[in-house]
């Protein structure tokens, strides 16, 4: 995969946050979302299955936010006016952020990824990958939010390609934990210091 | 069902907290994990399926937190000795929560009451409505990610009572996005100020 046409995608480089966790703590969550060994194999399933559908997939997604004033918000100068630039800067690595958790290892370096990308939507960094004078926050309980209709919406797009009824299941509930185990990750510069 | 004999549960009480969320904000968070009408009488027909299985449900749960020890921890005293009592305390209210979130109407009462659920398990409350001397918080994390084993699990319980496929799919669909959403009001008292 072409990553280095994305502007601000800075993944296992220099520039990335330093995840406060360890891999001890990553191997807990892990536990906790009951993420095995076959939900790996499976996410790998689903990144080849998606790998043509990413802009499809992003074509539901954004046609949510889009149709929802109170999401767009986020891409706007909280007047009203919406950052179509901006929107467009986020979109492509909102695609590579479903091929990375589909492929990438859950090690150290993507640890510190998921850091990254909650300071991002935190006020910590917003706006500030893409030098953009949007509002200064995206409110967490719409990150949280947003597990049900990222997990839902892929489940049509993991049936395209003639896997059994079996096998789109087990990649649904690995992309699911995945998910979990994303928001989990990226709220942590929401959550008060000493409460994640 | 009877609830005067659940000891803290004090749902529609004057000793519950005030959520700092109104209607409208449970009205937008509604409609990002696509929660609908349909949805809830769902759940009115979930609470009908699970309502003589709740002791089997919390047997998987607390099956899954007693064979977890970092999650079993949130109801030590933090050097190693689990309290039984407070387990089964709980476990009382864990159950009922079960059924409210089938059959109670997502109201400002309800709103009041995740907001409480919120801040028992935060350090704010947590151990005070049952007394006891537990470690003073339950780390956000496992909050969070506990999302897909209340999910996962519940899908059997649902088709336990001869529904179709398709209904039962809905029911725990309903129950997904029902899990989200409380999920999101019990983090309030864990997020920054501001950051909600």
């Amino acid at each position: 995969m072409s990553t280095t046409s994305i502007p601000g995608y800075t993944y296992g480089t220099s520039e990335v946050a330093t995840s406060p966790l360890t891999l001890q703590d990553l191997e807990l969550l892990k536990q906790t979302v009951l993420f095995g060994t076959e939900d790996q194999q499976y996410l790998r399933t689903a990144g080849e299955v998606l790998a043509d559908q990413i802009e499809d997939v992003l074509d539901v997604w954004y046609g949510f936010v889009a149709s929802h004033p109170h999401l767009l918000y986020y891409f706007t100068d909280g007047k009203g006016n919406v950052n179509s630039d901006y929107l467009a800067a986020v979109r492509k690595r909102f695609g590579q952020w479903i091929l990375d958790t589909c492929n990438r290892p859950y090690d150290q370096q993507w640890l510190n990824y998921q850091q990254e990308i909650g300071l991002r939507h935190e006020r910590a960094k917003k706006n500030k990958t893409d030098g953009v004078g949007s509002v200064p926050i995206i409110d967490y309980r719409y990150i949280a939010a947003l597990i049900y209709p990222i997990t839902a919406t892929m489940k049509p797009f993991l049936a395209k390609k003639g896997h059994s009824a079996e096998e789109v299941e087990k990649m649904h509930q690995a992309w699911f934990k995945a998910v979990v185990l994303s928001v989990v990750l990226w709220s942590l510069p929401y959550v008060k210091e000493g409460d994640f």
